[in-house]
């Protein structure tokens, strides 16, 4: 009685009616404490515990690792969209890397501007483009499904330019709340079967732990092929071949993703290598999942990005005509990373009709992704052309962006190899660093001893001592005895060097004290 | 080969490079037409097929049901905020229910219109306080997977007024894209067990398909308990008190789900029965789902909304401590209806507090929900008060939006019963009409003899015959043997009357010709 009263005296805000006016957030602090002390107290046992939860999702916590990488993750999410602005040379926090991108996007919200004089005409133009085709001309209206007709005919239409003439049909363009989305959606799709029949889905190792999260919420088996580290991270198909081979003895692999460029481990794959890999996946019956979502993002003179689309078309028919794809692009990487509004989009090629209605009918159950999303994945897909009002400026913004981040991945990539016990493969393209770091026994009997997987450890140890906030490579997977940690090169230039000199220091310390 | 180079030939845009010019649009057409045929034609079998797809997502098909439901629903939801817009007396299309909502909204996406002095100040404050908080004062941040701080503590600030003072803790809100992503979020959590012991959901039919549909996916127990239609759809403890006792022959019953008001049966639970329903969770260890997505829709003078986390901390510490409770809002309903953004919450209560990192950790897999969805949400949480500049106008809108929606309700309701064979509960609360219809045995059998559904063939027939698209009882489920179809009341006064009139007019010559 006495405790549920003090409950209900704790926690109003200000703007609360009735007797009680205590400050929101201490009070919400002072809440939470109480309720970690209670359950201990009077409560019965409750209905959702860790025992009686959904196994799958519980599981999922091996992949994602434990407090440091989510909030490693949270920050270097933060730092991402923020320093991609400091990149792109506007100090101004607040200013994104492309003006054009707010100014359309203020356009949709508030239709009331698209009289105003202050904004240029292209991005006028492209507003009501989307606006025509949005549900009472308004970003606040459901779109169908799938998405809003025009935005995937843009999408189309970017695709076709990127791969040089080869054909996008809008039909097979599936808007989504960014990519992650439509990797979750087609793989719980393709899930099915039991004991050893039950679907395998090959992942590189390392993996964008979305992947093995996903694996392991929809119960299917995750199959590991390992990136070639000796060789810059290349994807070899004899690995390929051996995972496939072994997983045959206990699962049905079905599904092959790929990761171009790579995250975390930013190599680009080479057109005869995706040759190759796609002639597997045709030779074994395989579903790609092709995760391009850093496709405007290389970074190296001799690397080029060569969609998987694109290489199937130009490998002919049989190919063409019979390898079933999903590939994927977002709007929080490239040269705007408008990570905030969750946009993105998934092709598929060759997907049976009769799975595009199932598609549809799954997409229709959450309703539609944001359309404020799909707006911007349209501006992100359908940049100024020489002659609109706003390409020159966009040009500059987009040269400066790109530039920058290579000029910083080089830095990185030297500085790193200038470090004893420390070796990093060139980042060819993505926005990661994933140094391999090679540890003494006494640090990794250290680590043991604080039940720690040793990266972890070392990457504790830095967040302790310098205040940098690094992945460990466990959070991705990588070989067994050897270890890394992933991150991201988005600070602008000045600050980057001094984070990599104090990872220099404190790595050369580190060495000295477990020797 | 030459499929393959006239394949190539097809579908390439205007913008297209290469020696391809053809119009896009059509040229998608002709080249799915061909997509469609190729199959049979010459192409190995599908990876993908209906066979091989995951058994629980097809198993979605049977809540769904088919085209003229997906067909509907997207229809209602286009007209859903198109309407909401006209019904709030402002005629332009594009002009939406509430100025202050897009103002904020541009604000926010293009920070530098906060020196234009074409907005009013409130708009701007509001717009500073939310960008302060993001990552980088922008929307294109990502932001913590459990929503911007502000905005939580805006939403807990907003519950504790709407509960009288009851607590809020911004610890315990969770946004979401859209309410629907956190009803399928914690299900997913909840769900576990095999064979007698998986886990029972207890769902209302009528029911809003996004239950079954989840339910389906994560193959859990769907258990029905039946509203008492000649009750005004009220819900009564015993009916829940069988299912239960039903459920536990076969599986694990565990979780209980309310939508109040209801959708699609328009109800409006009183104070006594969610007394009744919370003490029967308590009695039967219920974790208790709350959908309460129209707490701003009710029309009924003698009807009022209560939450369910009011009442439950009004019954005491036994029950405030004790029952677990997740409750959702949107942005897509209310007075607003800004659906496009996906804007919604969670609220939850006596979550454990490994539980609540669990759901932490399941919502860093997809990052955040859209960074301008959670701003929608504060807008909608945190309207105009007496002194602001925006606050009459603000409440000439607010009224104007519900008293049309009040005066179409009684208006639907009067019409619909003035017709032979239809009979309809008042509209308390939500949008929706869900009118029962009587239909001829010889209606039956045609139905029967064109494998429909009796309510699915009406509603072909009324869509063919007058082009009013409505959605079959059928598709939420109904009593063995009783009819249904569910309408929207969201177009503007006049044309609902021609609408009615319409349906009245089909009904009349439907059961003439049947009889």
């Amino acid at each position: 009685m006495q405790r549920a009263a003090a409950l209900l005296r704790r926690g109003c805000g200000p703007r609360t009616p009735g007797p009680w006016g205590r400050n929101q957030s201490s009070a919400a602090a002072e809440a939470s404490a109480v309720l970690n002390v209670r359950p201990e107290r009077s409560r019965r046992e409750r209905i959702l515990t860790l025992e009686s939860m959904n196994p799958q999702v519980k599981a999922v916590e091996y992949a994602v690792r434990g407090p440091i990488v989510l909030k490693a993750g949270e920050i270097e999410l933060e730092l991402q969209r923020v320093s991609v602005r400091r990149a792109s040379g506007s100090g101004a926090v607040g200013s994104p890397a492309c003006a054009l991108f707010p100014q359309v996007m203020a356009l949709c919200t508030y239709p009331n501007l698209l009289d105003s004089p202050s904004f240029p005409e292209d991005a006028k133009k492209r507003a009501r483009r989307i606006l025509q085709a949005c549900g009472g001309n308004s970003l606040g209206s459901y779109s169908a499904s799938q998405g809003v007709n025009c935005i995937r005919e843009d999408v189309a239409a970017y695709i076709t330019r990127r791969d040089g003439g080869v054909p996008a049909d809008p039909d097979n363009i599936y808007l989504t709340t960014g990519a992650s989305d439509g990797i979750s959606t087609i793989l719980k799709i393709l899930v099915s079967g039991g004991g050893k029949s039950r679907t395998g889905v090959l992942i590189p190792i390392p993996q964008y732990p979305l992947y093995s999260a996903v694996i392991s919420e929809l119960d299917a088996i995750q199959v590991n092929y390992y990136l070639d580290e000796e060789n810059c991270w290349a994807l070899n198909v004899n690995e390929l071949r051996r995972a496939v081979k072994e997983a045959k003895d206990h699962c049905d692999p079905k599904v092959l993703c790929i990761i171009n460029p790579g995250n975390p481990t930013g190599q680009v794959q080479s057109r005869k290598c995706i040759e190759d890999v796609i002639h597997f996946a045709w030779e074994e019956k395989l579903f790609l999942l092709a995760d391009e979502v850093y496709q405007d993002n290389v970074y190296s003179p001799d690397c080029r990005f060569h969609s998987f689309k694109k290489v199937l078309y130009e490998m002919g028919p049989e190919y063409s005509s019979n390898v079933e794809l999903a590939s994927f692009h977002s709007t929080s990487k490239g040269y705007m990373g408008e990570c905030g509004y969750r946009g993105g989009y998934m092709e598929v090629i060759n997907l049976h009709p009769e799975i595009k209605g199932q598609l549809v009918k799954l997409l229709s159950v959450r309703l539609c992704p944001p359309v404020s999303g799909q707006a911007a994945m349209d501006i992100v897909v359908n940049p100024p052309v020489p002659g609109e009002e706003s390409f020159e400026q966009f040009s500059r913004e987009k040269e400066s962006v790109l530039g920058n981040l290579a000029k910083k991945a080089k830095l990185t990539e030297d500085l790193f190899n200038q470090v004893p016990g420390i070796h990093c493969n060139p980042l060819q393209g993505a926005m990661y660093a994933f140094p391999r770091i090679f540890l003494p026994a006494k640090a990794v009997e250290a680590a043991q001893a604080h039940q720690m997987a040793p990266d972890m450890f070392y990457c504790m140890k830095l967040l302790e001592e310098t205040g940098i906030c690094v992945v460990p490579g466990s959070g991705f997977g990588q070989r067994e005895g050897t270890y890394h940690f992933r991150m991201t090169i988005l600070p602008p230039v000045e600050k980057l060097k001094t984070v990599l000199q104090k990872v220099k220091d404190f790595h050369i310390n580190f060495l000295e004290k477990y020797a």
